[in-house]
């Protein structure tokens, strides 16, 4: 293996691209901890959630144990559309930082969506359509995983119902018309439109929103609403499982060249890149098969993973949702609305949140200028503007190659490139102006979370 | 061949890239007409263009003779950050239009700046530093050439100074912050900057902008500055030359399968990305190798080709550029400002001016809610969201297919997919909200600005 003879990007053929999921439960000794129904306090079962999911992704949700899950042939030609994603060795970042480490990056962004959001949203569209409903209903924080819905749902001809957390809507204003454009409906949240969002409203005039809140939101107008359903872009396990597709390939095309990364870095916000990312190389460590060091990068003004406890809660603010056993930093937590958008949910995957509770995974948090600052780099070397919640993968594995300036090892680093940052200009103009801060939550701010935590 | 063998996207890999541009002046028989000194009426010669371009820029843009000319090495390293491009086998819209056409579209959006505009902005950036210079200046309209300048410039760290067309400023406020996240500065145009810009804004107070009248800002402001050049990103020769890169690769990814277009179709506005696009395919028609039927498009309220004259123009409003031979609609044109941003331009490639004039190529217009419901309708089928002006070759390729519908014809049809509309969410809210009208300049108004031609 002599790096000269590696491209640019790696691009696996059609042919090449993975037939199945891979689901990393199925090699965990300590499975993720099951939902649970707060009403009961007993595991959520199948009939419990129906109301909710569609079946098929119930069934995924709840599967431990099947290591691979065959891609329906119309996702797979969905995916052809914008897949495989280039794998990218990051030769003129590693110039720039005069680095002996190797970076490798997979790039998600290339699709109007413009991140891997779409790898789950149209494998729940179809799930929905194929069960003969009329339509979905979801939340969205940045808008990435609205934007991936509504391209999925205007692809199949679903109605698409979209509760956007309204800083998001109104510093992003363009992709609500996107979402538009593919023929969704979007509302900011909270809005006056739900049961739920009309009492948050009540209790807090004025807020700028956020995930959990709208969740609580999309959750009831799906069950409101005959013949629709909720669907959800990260947190849960199938979306874990659907994101797998990215570290499948990344895998794929890193062992066509021999190669094997040293240590792999993605952004956490819910993990549905992280958990995708690092899927099949962390079932090789799960198996005992080769060792990897493993990297969740958060915002430090939502630091679920850094600072949060490992505790059930409720996925949603509005607490119309099953309770998950992940690390928290309390259902009511919303972040400063001086942060850039993006990596705002209070909780994190369950099946990360085990992983980490069990030494598998480390976790770093940054403040979002130095987020920004390697965003700059990054876009001025490799081309590529990047979103802030990437940004956060970027820092992280430049830090880490700068290391390795230092020590001279000769680090291999793979890190997750989730989408680019088109519809965050608001952010940037923020930071080339000076004007963003860097909010940490106190001690005593995150405690008041805790306290309110359910008792189960 | 069968077209169930024929993958979604092809790539070509980093060997198969072209090593060199092809120059399409060399196998016309009538070469276009040279620019003239509008003061002597003589044809431009290198030591004339020197105090506007860099040297080697001007070699290139005089050389009607040599065939391939060598793309740097530096070049095709940055080529390889983001090329080469797919092309799209466009099966979902097939599908939609239910049409036994193939269509093939050669996708040249994926890179930060949106647009292929990148493939002759680096090359430009690369003779000016090269030559050592400071900086380079240039104008922008619907703002892709900025960003894609501004990203080369940043690559390589040159200066640069981008004059943006007034009214894409206005509707495309985040274009200008990409521009400022690799380091350029942006200035609307026209402004008080310059002794033309001063001028232009005396004349007409409360102008939306040209492209032409930003030029001349542009070039005055290259000319005042000690070590800077000016820097174009359409209309001349070796803007095409850069630009053969797509249609080169996209021959040769055909050629893989044997694949052979009948209809070749692509956006004009200056003439950069039809140029590049068709100029191989070109060359076998003008050697007498094989026949294709080229098809230009254009906005109908910009109608160069369509409806105007073939003569000598100033390639600027402010009348400091030579001038070109070029099918116009007079410099001191200015399409309205209801017009959604791009192929504004009064002009034509002083090439495929030639061409149409000689008969290789054929041309059309459409009005701009044509063009959004195309572009709609490609959004949802294929995935991308296409900006406005890569819709008109969109909006005939459908139109194309659907003939093709009609008379059972399987024509494989090419197009030129330009770039995203990410920074174009403006227009198309106008578009959904209904408040998108077609304007179409009159026989009188247009009558007007041919009466104002020079007289060579």
């Amino acid at each position: 293996m002599t790096s000269e003879k590696i491209p640019y990007k790696i691009y696996l053929s059609e042919d090449e691209m993975p037939m199945a999921w891979y689901n990393l439960r199925a090699d965990m000794t300590t499975k993720p901890a099951p939902l649970l129904n707060p009403a009961t306090g007993k595991p959520m079962e199948f009939e419990d959630l129906r109301p909710v999911f569609c079946d098929e992704l119930i069934r995924q949700e709840l599967d431990n144990d099947t290591r691979e899950i065959p891609i329906p042939q119309e996702i797979r030609d969905f995916y052809k559309m914008y897949r495989p994603s280039p794998l990218v060795r990051a030769y003129c970042l590693e110039e720039k930082l005069q680095t002996p480490a190797k970076i490798y990056y997979k790039f998600e962004g290339n699709n109007t969506s413009g991140s891997h959001k779409l790898n789950s949203a149209i494998a729940q569209a179809y799930y929905a359509k194929a069960q003969g409903l009329k339509g979905v209903t979801t939340e969205t924080g940045a808008g990435q995983w609205g934007t991936a819905l509504a391209m999925a749902c205007g692809y199949l001809g679903l109605d698409c119902l979209v509760y956007m957390v309204k800083c998001s809507y109104e510093q992003k204003p363009f992709r609500r018309e996107v979402m538009r454009t593919y023929g969704a409906r979007v509302t900011p949240s909270p809005s006056m439109e739900t049961e739920v969002g009309r009492r948050i409203l009540a209790e807090h005039p004025g807020t700028t929103g956020s995930l959990g809140c709208a969740i609580s939101e999309a959750v009831e107008a799906a069950a409101s609403r005959e013949g629709y359903r909720y669907v959800l872009g990260s947190v849960l396990n199938q979306v874990l499982l659907h994101q797998s597709i990215i570290g499948l390939e990344a895998k794929a095309a890193l062992d066509k060249y021999g190669v094997v990364p040293d240590m792999i870095i993605g952004c956490a916000g819910g993990g549905s890149n992280l958990g995708g990312l690092i899927s099949p190389f962390m079932g090789e460590m799960l198996r005992g098969e080769r060792k990897y060091d493993f990297l969740a990068v958060e915002p430090a003004s939502c630091p679920s993973l850094t600072r949060g406890v490992f505790a059930y809660d409720f996925c949603d603010t509005g607490k119309v949702c099953p309770l998950a056993k992940m690390y928290t930093l309390g259902c009511n937590f919303i972040p400063s609305a001086n942060h850039a958008g993006g990596l705002r949910y209070h909780g994190m995957s369950p099946v990360l949140s085990q992983l980490y509770h069990d030494g598998y995974l480390r976790a770093t948090s940054y403040v979002q200028t130095q987020v920004f600052e390697a965003a700059e780099i990054f876009a001025r070397c490799e081309g590529i503007l990047p979103a802030p919640e990437s940004s956060h993968a970027i820092r992280a594995a430049m830090d880490e190659a700068i290391k390795c300036r230092e020590t001279g090892e000769e680090k291999t680093i793979l890190f997750g490139l989730t989408g680019t940052g088109y519809f965050d200009m608001v952010a940037y103009e923020k930071f080339h102006n000076g004007e963003m801060s860097d909010y940490i939550p106190t001690d005593d701010e995150l405690q008041a979370g805790f306290e309110k935590l359910p008792q189960v």
